[in-house]
């Protein structure tokens, strides 16, 4: 099994040399905090991701779920693996003080998370829930709401979810049915079906602390009648006693990949006897649920990274030690064989591994940091970041999720027949990967949101303020020689960008939102690339610098690694947006012509 | 689970309205048969997939191969399946008459292998294992060998394999080791280690016959010292016994798919009793292999398109029955949701895979019409189509194995969540799938064959013929005023590929193989979609003429969506050539220049 699943050093350049993480310890939330600190806690998350969650990546996988008796049994590490995350502050480490938490800097905690995830996907979801749910509770959640649940969430005791899936309700959360009826004892009585939960159940811990859309009763159609509730599988009673709350487990799904985590089909209410807790007011669920989705955006994007990390160390491993073949200039059969990191066509896999990889990091630490300063700063700047995190959160959830799947692919390759073997870790990379593009949001509908909705949304001015900073880099990379080329590249990849947009623009503005519409996934898919490029370019000015600066042999390696991926990216990745620009400016409706009879035969 | 896994009607469409197959009738080898024997193979073929195949899809890959002392158990249905395929005539159904064969044209037996690939990828590979491996024996062994193996063979009572791959020896065969020992009995002793072979023991059959590379003692180093060796797992003693002839099964892989078949480890000789009987001459085992081994990368591609097949109608059948949100013209949450195969992106999706699926079919077509052809022309006219089956079995192989992963992940996602679990069949294609760029030659090897190879064979005469061969669809084409623009866009295309081509040739003249062939990989990439584009304007064509003629209103639709297929592809597939040119014309050498030590963090 490879050892390496993340490069440290590579955390700390984009942490510390391109994010410049120490410079939030200048805003008073962030103060108590220190350089050594945040060290401290990478150093700790590693220790954490070898000594607990690694060793479990296969035996989570080959051990997944089972529904016995209508309990889910998961394997017996998840308990330890929550315990130990509670105890040690990390589901709470981004929380306020007064909460309990430690108020650390979401670029730490995404440093950590992606560690968490590239040792063991499944197993870091647990808490990652707890996280994301509480987080919920704490923002709009009654002080009741939040000292019943919040500290045993945080603790890892109790397992917080996102409940919003429904077997008629996906991709359209609108057409939820369950229901809130209310009572005159300050809960509602919820019933209805729930599909798809992640972690809904399950012997890991005592309780789960469900945060579940549904619709009071009579309330508007549509997402303007949706609520937030709290809904516990276990409730306390007046004698403080948890008591069966009436949500059951009507089954476990049995996945391709992320088998380390139960997804469950729920019944709400089979007994009428299902409490459930407004959390805020009533038909603004959607919106509340929006804060906990969009993290969880983020979190799928650092999921597909971290997997892809994984893969790639453990093919980097693999190419380094296994020979085969002879250099193309060498044909002499009694010569030894080379390792085939050394052929071209390797090192070109490898390369398309780090340019993707390191391209989506650097994408999640950039949002990292507006939602960073989203806390920190005031007025226009406040507008500023909050903009560019919403209109960068389906970019930064989209083309890692997409990409990683071809990440993983090409560090399967690498192994050849070995990669298609259960021997080797990468096939189950593979398959964990091939959940991002679904969940939380399919691609499709990342793509609706980006160009239906965030490119124009406050007159364009997410777009126009993104536009500004991808600039301000293009720019300052002009001032280099050795990266004027690039600088260049990009201020036309950014032409075309433009040029795409504002046709498509044009289209909407003739009243045909589904031709507008209709290869939205592919204009995510260029602005991503696009996204990515801009990202490299930013950290090929931070590698330059630190270059000139006399670095010692094994930085000077690690950034010699950056300037190659960061080229290949250029060379290999970039120029993909001509093929998908020369189709975007041509909307000539063909798949919106296309009747569902053609596809009879 | 999905009914449908191949389309009967575009089947019909490729062979007899695309590739008139009847035409094959014209020559002695093949004047016996009659179209309405082609149809009566093709649906018994279509009978015995959903009959026997389809029905143990899912067991198979449910319950993979043990091994059991020393045995290697397979799943019960293995044996009917061989006995069946042996009993119909299927294993030799386009071998010599003298063989025992039928003489069935290539094309025929090639609608057959993709109908039972689709219904069952993994059930499918025991009797095309065989029938490759009989074949082999037929064209270079002797009499003896034929009448000992061949007849067990077709008849599915033995099952044949090719056994190349050895733990130091993959993509490398020239560091085969496995010895053959002279001996004064007509026997070589085999001594030797091999890994990867499929179906090279298992409890199905009663015997297995490998078709097996190794070097006789003292012969030459490298590729120019291999010979080609019938080694049966148990040889036939004087008195006519199968007795066990020293080969053991020491691993049974474990796999991501295509699990219904073994992928065994070999050891031969461990008692020094293992008898090899050398087929044709010394030292000519290499090429003599590569009759199967070119067989074999056809039937991958087949495989690949199959499975994607497969998929594809798994996905359309959902995407049917699933209601999911509305029209981006109507908003009215209480109006009732549509199935999602309306919307414009799902249907994208599904065009998607048609262009991949049907117009890797084309092309797989192509290459059986030019097998078929090169068995009855003669002189230049037998010279031009086996130059031209030459050039493009790489291709062949590569476009749908590397597309066949995305066509399938397509169809994953049309299914949302539920393309993730294992209640639809779906999640299995994709594992399956896999496989493809691995086995019979990775894409890499198969970049540096047409690049490095293949492009230049015999003074450039085959990419030469290949030319014309595009070009006079080109021409015809532009006879067709609807067809015009695809026309001249395929001619672009083509001045593009040969640019492209000239320039990569250009660097070979400079003495940098290396260089010349570090992106071969992007190379049989944009050649791949430059032939498919070929095939579908070459389908086009006939499409438009049919339509001329008022036909049915099934027949009607089924053009219709030919013909939205083949525009997909000219629209979303084709201009991806344009990045790929871009990075090809750019021969920095990045890949070369990329050290090892670069790669440290």
């Amino acid at each position: 099994m490879a050892e390496k699943f993340v490069s440290e050093r590579n955390l700390k350049f984009m942490l510390y040399e391109v994010f410049d993480a120490h410079s939030l310890l200048e805003y008073p939330r962030y103060a108590d905090h220190s350089p050594e600190e945040f060290d401290m806690v990478l150093d700790t998350a590693m220790k954490m991701a070898k000594d607990t969650l690694k060793p479990c990546f296969t035996e989570m996988d080959r051990n997944p779920p089972e529904l016995v008796d209508g309990k889910v049994k998961v394997h017996p590490m998840v308990r330890t693996i929550l315990r130990q995350f509670g105890e040690g502050g990390w589901i709470s480490g981004g929380a306020d003080y007064e909460y309990g938490g430690q108020q650390l800097p979401d670029m730490i905690n995404f440093a950590s998370s992606f560690i968490f995830s590239a040792a063991n996907y499944s197993g870091s979801i647990y808490p990652g829930l707890c996280s994301g749910a509480a987080h919920l509770i704490t923002a709009f959640g009654s002080q009741d709401l939040v000292d019943t649940y919040v500290p045993k969430m945080y603790a890892g005791e109790w397992q917080g979810t996102m409940a919003l899936t429904e077997p008629q309700a996906g991709s359209s959360l609108s057409d939820i049915t369950t229901t809130a009826y209310p009572t005159d004892q300050g809960y509602y009585k919820i019933k209805g079906q729930k599909i798809f939960i992640s972690a809904s159940e399950h012997d890991g811990v005592d309780n789960v602390v469900n945060l579940l859309l549904a619709k009071i009763k009579g309330a508007p159609a549509g997402v303007k009648g949706i609520s937030l509730f709290v809904v516990p599988n276990n409730r306390i009673d007046e004698q403080g006693n948890l008591v069966f709350n009436d949500v059951t487990v009507t089954a476990v799904y049995h996945k391709l990949g992320y088998r380390g985590s139960p997804i469950n089909q729920l019944s709400l209410g089979d007994n009428d006897d299902c409490h459930g807790y407004l959390v805020g007011e009533p038909h603004k669920g959607l919106p509340y649920m929006f804060q906990m989705m969009n993290e969880s955006r983020i979190g799928v994007g650092t999921g597909a990274a971290a997997i892809a990390s994984a893969a790639y160390y453990a093919a980097l491993e693999y190419t380094k030690e296994r020979p085969q073949g002879r250099p193309l200039t060498n044909r002499d059969p009694n010569s030894p064989q080379i390792p085939i990191i050394k052929h071209a066509d390797v090192k070109r896999m490898l390369l398309f591994q780090r340019a993707v990889i390191e391209g989506s990091l650097s994408l999640l630490f950039q949002c990292s940091k507006y939602a960073d300063l989203r806390l920190v700063l005031t007025g226009e700047e406040q507008e500023r970041v909050a903009l560019l995190l919403d209109l960068l959160t389906p970019v930064a959830k989209t083309y890692p999720s997409e990409m990683g799947i071809h990440s993983t692919s090409q560090a399967l390759q690498c192994l050849g027949g070995y990669g298609y073997c259960e021997e080797f870790p990468v096939e189950q990379h593979y398959r964990d990967a091939r959940i991002h593009p679904i969940h939380e949001g399919t691609t499709a509908i990342q793509g609706i949101t980006v160009l239906g909705r965030n490119i124009t949304m406050k007159n364009g001015q997410a777009y126009k303020i993104y536009l500004e900073e991808v600039g301000k880099v293009i720019e300052d990379a002009a001032g280099d020689d050795m990266l004027k080329p690039y600088s260049r590249q990009l201020a036309k990849a950014v032409e075309t960008l433009q040029k795409v947009t504002d046709h498509l623009l044009g289209v909407a503005a003739t009243g045909t939102p589904e031709l507008f519409l209709a290869d939205a996934t592919l204009y995510i898919e260029l602005f991503g690339i696009i996204a990515v490029a801009w990202q490299w370019l930013l950290q090929a000015m931070v590698v330059r610098k630190a270059m000139a600066g006399g670095p010692s042999e094994a930085d000077a390696n690690f950034y010699q690694g950056k300037l190659f991926a960061f080229k290949f990216f250029f060379a290999y990745e970039l120029p993909k947006i001509e093929g998908l620009s020369m189709r975007l400016i041509n909307s000539d409706g063909l798949t919106l012509e296309m009747k569902e009879e053609y596809f009879a035969d």
